[in-house]
């Protein structure tokens, strides 16, 4: 299932690495790819949205959408 | 010995914790306070300058002064 949110605040490459580990670590099937000059995460997973945009707030980035 | 670098790049608690972690790799007894919107890195070391300012720019951080 292919999800794509809207991510505030990551401004670096170890951001990067938070998110990808958080979602990673939630779903270690997961593939994420991140834009982030475009604040986008876009994750293939079957974890339910809800609970990967928990993941990513967990690292403290706001998921806007 | 005090030393006071300015560093430009770090844009989260992420690169402060990536700049720490070189500097007391570098000298575990390293002290090292970062002020991030002062872009400025202060540690208290025996070490050399120049080999501070190398692990600085080797997490990939520009030590301007």
């Amino acid at each position: 299932m292919n999800q794509t949110f809207t991510v505030q605040g990551m401004t670096c490459g170890h951001c990067e690495k938070a998110v990808t580990t958080a979602i990673k670590t939630l779903d270690p099937d997961a593939q994420v790819s991140i834009d982030r000059a475009q604040n986008r995460v876009e994750v293939t997973t079957e974890q339910a949205r809800e609970t990967v945009a928990a993941a990513i707030r967990e690292e403290g980035y706001e998921v806007v959408s």
